[in-house]
């Protein structure tokens, strides 16, 4: 089995530092927390530019050529909801390191960007639900199975779908979590990858609780399969179970200094 | 479900400093440990007190009502090869916090521990080997299925006979660690209750890395249904790990305060 593969989270416009630079084009900030995170051993980084409706595609192919020119081809995951924007990081996106991933396609309003990723060899971030979360597993895999047939019928790899059952905040929806699990495991059995928002589950809970519940919950999710997830790689904790829990699961070989990598 | 079981195993004869109080019927330095472990959240302690051969009754009934005079009723497994001394201990125990568990029977030699625990209405660790690792699941619920119908054609709740799939050390066989979670899976899929010695699979691991193992490990085997496990309940990040799991499965209302408890 291959690697978890981490995808970096820090490159958002929900934090004011990077929302300004963003604005700003400024390469600085966004250069310090794309290496923080490479360091750390984040595989992908995320590139969140928020909607940008106004300058998307410029600021999406800035931001592109900024981190890739930086650091040696990074892959990156393209993440707003202006469609051109996205494309027009593609347009520019160097594959070297791997393949461009879409970020995020779901099963309702948003299933072209499904068609996107086909037109341009991209993997894509599938969400198992339609603008709503879906109310069981039922319903999830519902998402699933018209995600994946859109996918197929364009000719998409099916290994090119990352299906996201959506992680739930256990503080409101702690009965949903095993079921949230469940569906990691169906989408594993039908040989799928798949990733999440892991952090999701502790939000609003104190400060010093998070990484502890977000290493115990990738623990159990990599048991069931899960094989990526959208993280904080500078969450020490977390990145040190995934590594562990890849020993486990024989994605990489033992070694004393394996935490080190 | 229930909240995860864990047996505190530092009262053991292979700590020099137990080894010699236990010889001496020293009381201090059996209470000082007693008491780190169930401050730090132990349900049951393990008392192991070695092969035990001359004064293995006494011995046994000596700690047993030591322990549970000094902590109201704690709970106990009793550990040893001497099924005298079980037996004694098992005489002069009190129920009120628990059932005492017998520690441990296999399908080989110590198969014969399962009628001692049915005997006396004890719980029954039940090793899933007849004195050599198994070679594979095959074998391992080969194992299970012979004691299970040990027990069962004496009358045991199958609840009382916790199945130990035996954990191997990652340094040497990496490769056979998801058979042992597969093995956990199995048993849970049959209604049947789980435990181990947890940490063996990081055995001759550095220091510092016994511990990321070790939480990584708890999470993936309780995803799979195990119920309980021999741990050093003075590990805080695998207690954390452990609190954490029994969130997600609903074993346990979340609290802010959950790690406290």
């Amino acid at each position: 089995m291959a690697k978890f593969v981490t995808i970096g989270e820090r490159l958002s416009t929900t934090a004011p530092a990077v929302n300004k630079a963003f604005t700003e084009r400024d390469p600085e900030p966004i250069i310090k927390r794309a290496k923080q995170q490479l360091d750390a051993g984040a595989t992908y980084l995320d590139v969140n530019i928020g909607p940008a409706e106004n300058d998307g595609e410029d600021l999406m192919k800035w931001a592109v050529q900024l981190l890739q020119s930086e650091f040696d081809n990074v892959p990156l995951a393209l993440d707003t909801t202006n469609q051109k924007a996205i494309e027009a990081g593609i347009s520019v996106y160097n594959r070297a390191k791997g393949k461009p991933i879409v970020n995020s396609a779901d099963a309702g309003d948003r299933i072209s960007n499904i068609d996107l990723a086909a037109a341009n060899d991209a993997i894509c971030i599938a969400l198992c639900s339609s603008g709503m979360v879906a109310a069981d597993n039922d319903e999830r895999m519902m998402h699933c199975q018209n995600m994946l047939e859109r996918g197929m019928a364009q000719g998409m790899d099916t290994e090119d779908l990352w299906f996201d059952p959506l992680f739930l905040v256990v503080k409101g929806m702690q009965d949903k979590q095993m079921e949230v699990l469940e569906a990691i495991k169906m989408f594993s059995e039908m040989g799928l990858n798949s990733t999440g928002g892991l952090s999701n589950n502790s939000n609003g809970m104190p400060k010093h609780i998070r990484p502890i519940m977000d290493s115990a919950l990738v623990a159990m999710a990599m048991m069931n399969g899960l094989t990526s997830a959208i993280v904080n790689p500078n969450d020490l904790r977390l990145m040190e179970t995934i590594k562990s829990c890849d020993v486990f699961k024989g994605n990489t070989l033992y070694a004393d200094s394996y935490l080190e990598i």
